[in-house]
């Protein structure tokens, strides 16, 4: 694979969706069904067909592309991303498993090499948790998890049956976007780490075990609005006090237990918010991950003992809803071997690390055997212009991409 | 004075301002300058006409009063409070001591009692703090915190001279609306606690002590914004986590030290504030509030030290601006003393108390010897419909304030 074209490519993506009089560096918003995702689709199209793969779009949007091998009876190795991206994203996030997995097909044909098993790769449509509020929506679908009343959803003013019709599928054969268990040999996916774990370890290839679990909750504190000059502090009921104790307890909750689960208050609502009033009510939200939901329930059910003693002590009460429950999603252990040959096989160390982000992968995983490959992100940014994963960095991803299809053939 | 006039004239004026369809209970919402302030103004100086008293409105739109003593060249003893509330307010804060001063003129009347010194009872205007972001607005100007620039303030689209101009007042005169130092013998005025110390100890009439000095920080906590699930809790800069340090270092600041000190994180605003984002920006507010400027100063001493430590153990960078700082106003020993003389002649108990909140009372201090009576507030609750005190803890203030009248009559 030549990677000044896997560059070159990047940056040409990058046009579409970047804001104006801004450069590769301005990062893009190519929302899923916006103009500028429609165009950068038809880019990838153009480039598929001339490597000859003749690109066609399922009816949920997604676009694929095949190559036959010398076994027809194998099932197909499928193998791809998503090109779509958060408002103000990065130029990595997606387009590089994408523009990787057209890569790899080139190489094998640049090479001569006919693999036994057909090779089918995938750019996923609307993969990020923007349009219509939730993400990894067009896999989701050919995972099986549609309904038809699901085209009826209305955000931003757009129908998702229109959104899909724009991006050139057809909202009226949806279910036959469906693909059943066993459909693909297995999925395989470069991607990002979004962290900075590998960055950190010095290691340019990572094999990732499996997608997080998350919960989230939202706590609800009721104390009471008073006045901030009149009320003793032994009188108060201060919502905001307890807030702020349970913030301390969920960092505690996730950092007592060995291990690399996270947990996060990101969002948080007071009221009345007012200098002068001691907050009578706070809304916050709590999100847990991890590769255990037993290690999940076991966090939340500590921050629940935790709260009920900062309720006592700031005379409050705290109750918790459960918002989201996702499972989470296992690499294939053969895979991961397949993934870590390949790096032996290039000189490219290898680190196996959980993906604390949802993938399209997480999708795949219900109907095949699943593997990820990470490269590093530069500080571990991402979801932000300033995301960044160095060129040779990106090389590695690719190469160990066309490896781990190459490895994954022989099985 | 007749308890019952008194009550009756609190139900009368809380129909300017009621809540559309709603009773006494359902509290008020009489903003300064709004057509219920100018209502709830005429009805008072219709009572006031009718006792007699000759009602003028002086250039910043405060209602005076006057009845003559018997000694002319003697400075007037002045009383009185406000009748404004702030959005969704009470019965009680201001409307309390405007009818009690008008009860306690009536009383001498009906008593046929002439005192040694002109009276002078007032009912200030634009007290609460939310017309003009500001409150003590007018008794501010007659203490001759103002200027002709002043006027022409802008707030929720009225020019502040034709606010002053609605109520009556004349803008273009505002300078003469100020009074030299010493124009009162005393400035005293009955008011509820706002807060629950009196109703805790079974006392009926608090003395004043003094109005707390306030001092208001910004804090402005700068971490980075990551990923929820890709950044390893290691790696984050989590200004949430900080500002709930922060927030708890804030109470344990306040209540290290000994005595009835304050200190309240009222305010908060989190960006991105997005449940699957770790908050990269968080600001906050401070507010501190004591007798002694000297303690507020070692509060906001140690709360930066702890800021300190919380900043390098979090990984964020933490700043502080002062916003706002207002002087102490201390109550006149000889006029406490009168106030528990008062008390004492009519068999109620007294407490000396701080006022946490700010009150016109602050203002006249710069002028001459100021006192304040507190009453009890059921629950020590106040800015809400739910602020209330009773009936015979009314008429227990309102009989403390015109015995102290009396009291200080004699000096």
């Amino acid at each position: 694979m030549h990677s000044a074209d896997l560059h070159g490519r990047l940056v040409a993506l990058s046009a579409f969706g970047r804001p104006a009089g801004g450069s590769f560096e301005s990062g893009v918003s190519r929302i899923a069904y916006s103009d500028a995702d429609v165009e950068g689709r038809a880019y990838v199209m153009r480039l598929m067909t001339a490597a000859g793969l003749q690109p066609w779009i399922d009816p949920a949007g997604n676009i694929f592309g095949r190559r036959a091998g010398t076994e027809p009876r194998l099932r197909p190795i499928l193998f791809g991303s998503h090109i779509d991206s958060v408002p103000s994203g990065g130029n990595f996030d997606g387009d590089l498993g994408s523009l990787s997995a057209l890569g790899a097909m080139e190489a094998l044909d640049a090479a001569g090499i006919r693999t036994r098993h057909p090779l089918e790769m995938v750019v996923w449509a609307h993969e990020e948790g923007f349009a219509f509020g939730r993400g990894l929506a067009c896999s989701r679908i050919v995972a099986g998890e549609v309904t038809s009343a699901d085209m009826n959803e209305v955000w931003n003013g757009m129908r998702r049956a229109d959104a899909i019709r724009k991006i050139g599928g057809d909202p009226d054969r949806i279910l036959e976007a469906r693909r059943p268990k066993g459909s693909h040999h297995c999925y395989l996916e470069l991607h990002i780490e979004q962290g900075g774990t590998l960055e950190r370890a010095g290691v340019p290839i990572g094999v990732v075990e499996g997608i997080v679990a998350i919960d989230k909750y939202d706590a609800v504190i009721t104390g009471f609005a008073n006045h901030a000059g009149t009320t003793p502090i032994a009188e108060r009921h201060d919502a905001m006090l307890a807030a702020a104790h349970l913030t301390v307890a969920v960092r505690d909750a996730v950092t007592r237990l060995p291990g690399r689960q996270v947990g996060t208050v990101g969002h948080i609502e007071v009221t009345p918010n007012s200098p002068n009033v001691i907050p009578g009510l706070v809304r916050l939200s709590i999100e847990l991950r991890d590769l255990s939901p037993q290690k999940l329930v076991a966090m939340m059910d500590d921050i629940r003992a935790r709260a009920r003693e900062i309720a006592a002590n700031t005379q409050t009460a705290i109750e918790f809803t459960q918002t989201m429950r996702a499972a989470p999603a296992g690499a294939d252990g053969d895979v991961q071997r397949a993934i870590e040959r390949a790096g032996q096989t290039l000189g490219l160390g290898t680190s196996r690390l959980p993906s604390g982000a949802g993938h399209d992968a997480q999708m795949m995983a219900q109907l095949s055997p699943m593997g990820m490959i990470f490269v590093p992100s530069v500080g571990g940014v991402s979801h932000s212009p300033k995301e960044l994963t160095h060129w040779e960095d990106c090389a590695r991803g690719a190469n160990v991409l066309l490896w781990t299809v190459l490895e994954m053939d022989r099985t």
